[in-house]
């Protein structure tokens, strides 16, 4: 069956206070089993999870890291606010947040925002997503699945592709395990992250720019068996190892 | 407008000697500007970059390796053969290969083949990308864009994602640079991996399983200005750099 990949036009700029979910259900019609994927910098600012700059005071070693990595030192405290781990702090600073998510400056955002404020992180993601999807059962009465999506880096390959750092009505990874190839052998990739695959052509048409769409519906996407354990905690994860050893 | 995903179904298994454009032609009409994406794995056994472990004679080295992580020595000195450096050879053997990808055991696969043969990445993804491309014009009259997939895990993150090893008839990266948000603010991420982001949703519905979907048509995609630089080179990339010191 054909997936298609609908951009949600004509959302205002979202406040403070907004309803994300009713501006989506205003501007597109949406269907039982959807997969709505809103940005979560758009979420957050709907909810407020913005800090002004002048408000905050940076500690000296916010201080120290800004100096390295050539940022503002204020950003930077906002940054070790949120992070619950620093895996390196040169030549930028790279965070695990609380709820899982790894990525440079905590995932914290200055653009498309007013000057002067910054934009968190939602603090709990998959709580946000289970939220919007009440919400649009509420509004619409219809039953869709919910991804919040972020841009992120990688290693090995320049650019950055869309994430989820949050999801309901869905399991984040696609689990193989115990499945066969056509040949019948048992597969040994078994463990496929499908809700970041779906943040990445998200991400595309939501656009980094000015293009200014921040919700995208995914429709006919098949439904997947599977689990929520999509990050490595510290132990596990080699990359987050050799990092902070070597930094 | 739309964007939308179609698996080219009725595709036959894809043995050595096979033209996949041709099967593509067949089983679906293609349009101009349709971005194909195939299955760098089903690409590679069509052109025969196939090995039989029992003609390959492992190294000393290789059986160094294989003891650690617990493979087949001969399949060991097959992805020594194809790498052009070794990141980390435990807990897996992590390469980088000559057109630039990185990926555990060089992207060798022995799902979905014959017993006893395993399947190379093609030698020169880009030129396959080309090669798939005119194909696809001189049996169809079409232009069309193209990309050879590949699945990978990540940093971070459990789980693999599909990612692009190959394409032709676009930039692998968007770049942004110079660019303003809604608010004219100059961008501060300016490079966005599009053809990775297209190859996750693709890998998605190609399945790793034995729904055997080796060919997906990605329709209504717009076309976006950058360039092709998306693998970072072993000096600029962190994550290699903290690998090979650490391990």
């Amino acid at each position: 069956m054909t997936i298609e990949i609908i951009p949600v036009e004509g959302i205002p700029i979202v406040q403070p206070g907004d309803n994300i979910s009713a501006f989506v259900a205003e501007c597109l019609s949406v269907e039982d089993d959807d997969i709505l994927c809103v940005a979560s910098s758009v979420y957050s600012k709907s909810k407020g999870y913005l800090r002004l700059l002048e408000d905050i005071q940076p500690s000296e070693r916010a201080g120290e890291i800004a100096e390295k990595c050539g940022e503002d030192p204020r950003f930077i405290q906002a940054v070790l606010d949120e992070a619950d781990d620093i895996i390196i702090d040169y030549p930028f600073i790279l965070c695990s947040l609380p709820h899982g998510h790894v990525g440079v400056r905590a995932g914290i955002d200055h653009s498309n925002v007013e000057d002067g404020r910054i934009i968190l992180l939602p603090p709990n993601p998959m709580k946000a997503a289970d939220e919007i999807r009440d919400e649009i059962k509420k509004i619409t009465g219809k039953t869709v699945r919910v991804i919040l999506t972020d841009t992120c880096g990688r290693s090995f390959r320049r650019g950055q592709t869309g994430v989820a750092i949050g999801w309901s009505g869905m399991s984040a990874i696609q689990d193989y395990r115990g499945d066969t190839d056509l040949f019948g052998h048992t597969l040994e990739i078994t463990e496929e992250a499908v809700v970041d695959e779906i943040a990445g052509i998200v991400n595309f048409v939501m656009g980094e720019s000015n293009r200014g769409v921040p919700a995208v519906i995914c429709r006919n996407m098949p439904h997947w068996e599977g689990h929520d354990n999509l990050y490595f905690n510290a132990k596990e994860d080699i990359t987050r190892t050799a990092m902070k050893n070597k930094y």
